[in-house]
């Protein structure tokens, strides 16, 4: 089980983590600056400088080599282990523009996953190619707001057959990325046979985002932030043709497009997260040490000093679960792994936030103002404990399999 | 230690809360739908709509005497007790707009308390009968940017005299209130003498919102949310010439008439608080009774029994210490009730954003949203760890409190 | 909703507080140390010292009026409301053999209330008389090692009609007091008829402790301790005869005894729980303000600010949460309270323990030696999250009552 | 970083596991309940019983190469790292008397690694050859009453050069082991200048245990258990010589044996704490499939899926983070690594605490009593918390490990 970082990352990971400090991190205040400033009022269309940043920013990344690390075990990418890539995201998730220049952001990693594997030679010209390149970007549509989606089989948006194509009618939500204008495709799961057995009732589809019958309803705030231009959109299709041959993998097997997609997003995620409590501590501690009341350094009043050691220990522990679950994925595969993918989506978001939150504190109001990135990082990460199962489902999943070991034995 | 409502307060809670449920909460989405709409683009203006809103709620509330209820122990108010105040406050503090309807809102009562208790004649003509009336507001500027406000010796603002008034220059933030337009006088704290002693450098002043020299820099954020039109702003004093009779109570007794704000307004925040944690555990409840995942309701599902029973019990706890803080108000001062109020700044906040974080966690992805009130309830909350100073400030004070009955002693 | 110490009990409060202090105290070491001494060898027999120090201490304590408190809103006793008698419980909680002293222990005074409320007149005579005097003791035989007991519907051991008398077979344990050779009565509860409504078929008996077919097996220990020699045994039953008038109340009318019964114990045990809890914050501060390392008093180190003042907001809570729930007992009856009860039944025990665990930590070593009072007291509060329902249990019940509200209702 | 279970390793895992399991466990109870049924009724005696139970299984380990596996790196052992024995020490922190079965008990191999390391070639033969053996134990007399044990450069037990001998006089206590008639030396830090520069002025010396002025004052009790016959004694030294050659490694230098000889066994302790929570997370889950009550399974009840869960969650990560102190020790070496020794000594016992406790409570009464052996593994963890430092000392170590990579520089 090794956790380390490989000789073969570690060059990877220090041109990542200089790349982000140095040139990424000084343009990220004025990226955010940016936001809603397009001519038309549009907050959902980036402003020229915004683009500049990103075209100027992905170029670079592009050109030294550093581009689409996530593609693990593929000839495409760098073929790097998952603890490997850990590394690198674990960098990435200090800066929020940090993912996509490099090309490694949620949610278009998935979906370069989902064309890769299950996808036809059309789709791999025509989304993979240029989402490889950093050209489009993509959104995936699982989460519907009528239905608990936790239990992802009451997903209810429908697709009749018709023809050579099926037809979508019904509403999904939290579509993030779809607020981008250069995202380009959305991968959906719809209910094309709600009669058959549970797991095999729905199924995936690659659809365009410009046809016709999608409407995007509005942007979903997350503690009253749209997140423009990215956007969680909400969505809503009528009678939206697809073509047959954009049903990905096979009629009923949406589970299995879904849960391929899950494991290693979710380890992306998770680490980001941990690079996100390790700037928050970074931020903590150069706060403790640098401001004084009653006479003394921060650090050296009330109860800072286990407050830094725990955020020390909890994030070391979180670290190492969330590598030796990307482990588990590396050597027995993502079904396997699911156990240990389940027990970081609870752990990692769980740390974060009350690293973040106690770096807020010992930052007075300003903690939690435009002055500081802490308050974002925290909105940011408290989404996390929802987005792909909220902790409940994780933890139920958890102790299911604990109590499989006992089950049908002998005391 | 009477702690029940009183009969005295029993029908005004009553009227209160059904005022809140029936004709407030209805509008309050509408209230916020219309911020930064004024046909100005200046989100720190109200709409026509909001100021309807605002002045049709308020003069009900007028018409049925339920109106001013803070001022406690007052021949003005209604002589209410703090733990009668205690219960109307709950219950204001379940909607945004509710405690400005009956003339309640933060920071006006502080500052109205100000005016009374140590105003001048001219002070309670110029500022607190408008201000009883509801026809302006009011800021309070305390924290400045530059120095850890925790410890409120540091306040840097400074205040020169210069023939028959002080001439200020400096910095302070977090002037919540300041954008409204509304907003007409700032009771400001500012140093007056740097070589007194340490509790009789700072003096307080009441300063028109539009004297010359005074420059609102920005509006801080709270998790990205500017609370307009509201707002918490940042605001600039550049040779500020305030006439020497609005110095308030006396030079360098700053301190005098700050502790005398504080007390009975961090009980009403607290209480509010309290409203707002039985409101997140109603919709946490409701949430779990009529939503199904995997064939059971949620409240059947993973620890969410716990989780709401646990929620009712430190919602019964920290009201319990908010009224006896109240009663210690009430019966032994503000001074010898400091303690107890530290006590409540630490717990009611922290009570509520455990019950606020659970209730949005049973949302799902929709309870970080806009689609229900949770997630403003929690920023909001959120910020009374920090105003009116950090927790740790507080723990510091309940320590020596307790300590100091041990100290000298043998053992 | 009157919480406070009333002008009643209050010199009743000063005068146990005093006799607790001065004079127990002082023999509570010389009590324990005692134990196991007894020539026979045999720990479930007091020493003559121990017989002496009780009955010295009791004679006093009765000669001084300082005599059955609990017995609330009684002729026979103080005519004290539950509130007033809590006050009392508290102080009475700090010394381990103090509720004894005053003849206020568990288990004697819910099986006193027992027979006061429920028992015939021989009852009255034969058991409850000396019981208020004091000469004789009991126990009260509930918890099965067989069943889950949290679900007492499950109770087994039997009872069969057999002629004027029951014939009794089973398994009861963790029979508190048991052990002691004073105790002269026992109160089982034995299913009656199996086939009944699940809360018809058990009944209350009284049943002599010399009862031919009585074994008691072995003491239960708590954490190694046997608690001699009061004890919890475990006690077997092989056809006991027990006369057909010692069936209390009413044939299927056990559950009817039994609820009664527990809730003013609870709220007993609740408030002897904060006792221990202020007790060990007591020895908190002095420690922390008499050792000294690294230069400094251990007050000044690590979190202890922090975690003194967490144990007194955590204690004030609890106490004033035990108080409620006392007030509802003596307002609303005890099967309204039956929520309130649950809450404390949680909340006390996880305080005290909080509060004994953190005073054992800053004791080093010694805090969980025999050096000080605390590690016993650790392990006997331990016991109340389990003794009447485990804390799982009663946060069930506090849940239900709480999703109650909204049920049948429109959200 | 390695930190999985190596190929050389596993075989022996699996020996292990497979003897505690079916050779110790099952005689564990037999040893336990023969304490203190010595027939002179000296606790601190084996029965014969118990030293057949003792010395046939340490025969048995012996005959089967299962032996002294601590002795990490070395000739003398299997020179296995410090990784790979972590997962031997969970293993045998399943059972009490386990470790002592392989010649892995504390406090030996603690001394062991002294006199191995540091201790003179009589030493070795006199003292480390016996032990190695298993054919006598020892001692380590650290902790002193009247100090502040924590920190250790407060340790005043005085020893005083006369001729070619040092006198000892003072006092020490938990002295764990020192109750064992087998155990015949005593590793002793004694100051031997207190005027020396604070890490200069104490010395290590090995005595033996029958030298005349050593007087074993009491055992200390750990909630009540005297830990018979093992102990953890308080000793008293009056006037003892100590010949000149039986100081170890030299004057002074007591502080650089005391580090060598904590590293490694801290990571000891904290293995077979991971290896209490593994087996009571077993008996939780054993329990929660096999009890019912309200008609279900414990699993199915309260909150116990959230709590099975949990415990998976923190066990692992406790344990990850045990092995990556293991890997640091074993390539950064024992300074280098104690900052995370100080982690693990933090959290493995809480974790280790936590689970057990949460086992308990499932147990109902049965929990806390001598029927499962979880309150004897509860009260052993705790002292985890304490032995060698307790946790506030070592979350400071991290704290300013912590802090020190930010001073000096700039923010």
């Amino acid at each position: 089980m090794e956790l380390g970082m490989s000789d073969r990352v570690k060059p990877l990971v220090e041109k990542v983590r200089a790349m982000v400090r140095d040139e990424i991190a000084p343009l990220s205040a004025e990226f955010d600056a940016e936001v809603g400033k397009h001519p038309t009022g549009d907050r959902f269309k980036h402003t020229a400088r915004q683009l500049e940043i990103l075209d100027t920013l992905k170029a670079k990344a592009k050109e030294r080599g550093l581009w689409n690390f996530w593609l693990t075990g593929s000839e495409k990418g760098y073929g790097l282990t998952t603890v490997e890539y850990a590394y690198l995201a674990e960098e990435m998730g200090k800066e929020k523009i940090a993912a996509e220049v490099f090309n490694c952001a949620a949610p278009d990693t998935g979906n370069m996953e989902v064309f890769e594997r299950y996808g036809s030679a059309a789709h791999k010209e025509r989304w993979l190619k240029p989402l490889l390149e950093g050209e489009i970007r993509s959104a995936y549509l699982m989460t519907e707001p009528g239905v608990a989606s936790s239990d992802a089989t009451n997903m209810a948006l429908k697709a009749t057959r018709d023809g050579d194509a099926w037809v979508l009618n019904g509403e999904k939500w939290w579509a993030s990325g779809a607020g981008d204008p250069r995202c380009k495709v959305y991968i959906t799961m719809a209910c094309t046979d709600p009669d058959a057995a549970k797991h095999a009732r729905h199924s995936m589809f690659a659809i365009a985002a410009d046809t016709p019958g999608i409407e995007v309803l509005r942007p979903m705030q997350v503690f009253g932030e749209d997140d423009a231009p990215h956007g969680h959109m909400h969505i809503r299709m009528t009678d939206v043709r697809v073509p047959a041959e954009d049903l990905i993998l096979g009629e009923g097997r949406g589970f299995e497009v879904a849960q391929g997609r899950l494991g290693p997003g979710r380890i992306h995620h998770c680490m980001r997260a941990i690079g996100q409590a390790e700037k928050a501590l970074e931020l903590m501690c150069r706060r403790a040490l640098t401001r004084e009341a009653f006479g003394k350094k921060l650090a050296e009043l009330g109860a800072n000093y286990d407050i830094i050691a725990n955020a020390r220990m909890e994030i070391e522990m979180a670290r190492l679960l969330c590598l030796k679950a990307a482990h588990m994925m590396d050597t027995v595969g993502v079904r396997e792994a699911q156990p240990w993918i389940s027990q970081i989506k609870v752990i990692a978001p769980q740390v974060a936030l009350k690293v973040i939150d106690e770096a807020m504190q010992i930052h007075g109001a300003m903690g939690i103002s435009q002055d500081t990135p802490l308050a974002n990082m925290w909105t940011h990460v408290r989404t996390l404990r929802l987005a792909d199962g909220p902790d409940a489902v994780h933890r139920r999943q958890v102790a299911r399999t604990e109590l499989k070991r006992y089950m049908n034995q002998q005391p």
